[in-house]
């Protein structure tokens, strides 16, 4: 290469890391992302890495949207049993349904968890992955967030898209590995995030294929497939994606395992957990969390030297619709 | 548009298409490849498909590449009972092992497949996902088809990998959606067909996270979680893919289903069948083989007018290594 196109290059090089991440403060947080894209993408360097394998593995549920009060998947799912009650009588006297209708919303913290899920297995089941795609559609056009009085799909990190724009600019495959379910992700994550459908690993839910009237169709049954939460999330990845992640990004327990994983592969790696400290512009919660715990994988994160982001610190917005 | 620049592209097209697909005959099933990948990516027809869309998937044994006299996973596998034999004393008096391991070909038909497949299973879990695949490239790289005296890894189709490129170049995403095993394809299909790891899409067996000793594996379990054959091919589609393929290849009844649910979208589709009745330059079969039994599917091609390719009559050639 002739000198001047290499200063070329290099002068735009550092414009473009310049321009990235604009929502990120400048920090130990942001300068370790930089650092690590530029250490794998540099063909001369000790720790490139090709771009297939330039895997990067994103949790959903508190890492690149919000997670409280309560996950966003279980409402609308909470809200399928409602809008079943009507096909089941025998619901009637039944104490879970009884506490998820109550007026009293202390009611539905009393209840089992069991009983409770049963009836969210039997009301997001039995139509065709079509129907069910359409229902979480129409949820997702109508439902507002309590807190922010926002479409759910409004409530994504905006320095978190910048992320993953930023990975993809340099090669990298951005996919989800999330607890939640592949057909509540897949209706919207490519406008949110551009991540396709086929780049969303998540819990699964049994389906079956039927001809019933000479027309193919797949149809949920109540009962999961497939759990990708914890240890789950390795076993997904290696499932659905067959390649290691040199970058995983998580902020829960739930996602210590995949970062544990994400580590344990040869050469240079990223791990990193979002912190949710911030009361203010989203939520305050970490150990004592009953939605998104943040506990053992803070320490392991703290032992290991994992980036931890303070998104009160680190982040000059959270949602794009904040000044 | 000017319209020179018009003339150019639409006479650099007619170019693509004369060049591609070298090894196809002209003839009824490349005329109507060509056609519906014209009439899918044509932006102002009114077959147009967005790229994104432009999902293709394909069977692998006898689609892709040979599946004569036995699967080529199934050599392997059993290869991996004779292998690990000295740790199981146990099986000595096993009349499955003792079939297997006998001088004479014919034991083998005589056990029944339930008591074989259980040392199946056992001789290939147990170790870490690394070190199977290991063994898989191991065996690859020294095994020998009986009839061809060729790596199983050179008995791939040449037309069909013409066809898979020819795809791709169109803007197409190519799958493979196979009754083998994702660990068994992922090793070699990316050099061979160009489909990386994370786009094979397969039968799977349990595997768990483990941190035993503080390294973080995943470990092979003698159990099968999916089986992708048949009726399970379109589930693995939903499962992996998220999005109902437009184009559909496949050889034996263990397609059709793939077919069907591929058929039943909307808009412009491809279903096609291979045929294997070429007994000199590859095997001849269908109705009645053991091993990709053609029969069911085939009447279905018939009444539904889906391309059937005959090996011997629409391929110039099968194998590369054949003049």
């Amino acid at each position: 290469m002739k000198p001047f196109v290499g200063v070329l290059l290099w002068a735009s090089s550092i414009l473009a890391w310049a321009q990235a991440l604009p929502s990120w403060n400048e920090g130990d947080a942001r300068s370790r992302i930089v650092a690590f894209v530029q250490a794998v993408t540099e063909p001369d360097g000790k720790d490139y890495v090709a771009p297939g394998e330039r895997v990067a593995t994103f949790d959903n549920d508190g890492t690149l949207w919000c997670e409280q009060p309560l996950y966003f998947q279980l409402v609308f799912m909470l809200e399928q049993v409602k809008a079943a009650a009507p096909k089941h009588p025998e619901w009637k006297n039944n104490p879970a349904f009884k506490a998820l209708t109550s007026p009293d919303p202390r009611e539905i913290t009393r209840v089992s968890h069991k009983p409770l899920l049963a009836l969210v297995g039997i009301a997001n089941s039995g139509m065709t992955v079509e129907a069910y795609d359409q229902t979480i559609r129409d949820w997702l056009a109508t439902a507002r967030h309590p807190k922010f009085n926002k479409p759910y799909t409004d409530l994504v990190y905006q320095p978190m898209q910048e992320l993953l724009a930023y990975l993809r600019a340099n090669g990298f495959k951005t996919y989800i590995v999330s607890g939640g379910s592949i057909e509540f992700m897949r209706p919207w994550v490519e406008k949110a995030y551009g991540i396709p459908p086929e780049q969303v690993v998540g819990t699964i839910s049994q389906v079956e294929f039927e001809t019933k009237g000479g027309k193919p169709v797949l149809r949920r049954k109540a009962k999961l497939d497939f759990v990708d939460d914890g240890p789950g999330k390795p076993v997904g990845i290696y499932r659905s994606i067959g390649r290691r992640p040199i970058a995983a990004f998580g902020n829960s327990d739930g996602d210590l395992q995949m970062l544990q994983f994400t580590e344990a592969g040869p050469g240079r790696r990223l791990m990193l957990l979002v912190h949710h400290d911030d009361a203010e512009r989203e939520f305050a919660y970490d150990r004592k969390s009953n939605v998104g715990k943040l506990d053992r994988a803070w320490d392991e994160a703290k032992a290991k030297n994992w980036i931890v982001v303070s998104m009160k610190s680190d982040w000059k917005k959270i949602f794009a619709f904040q000044p």
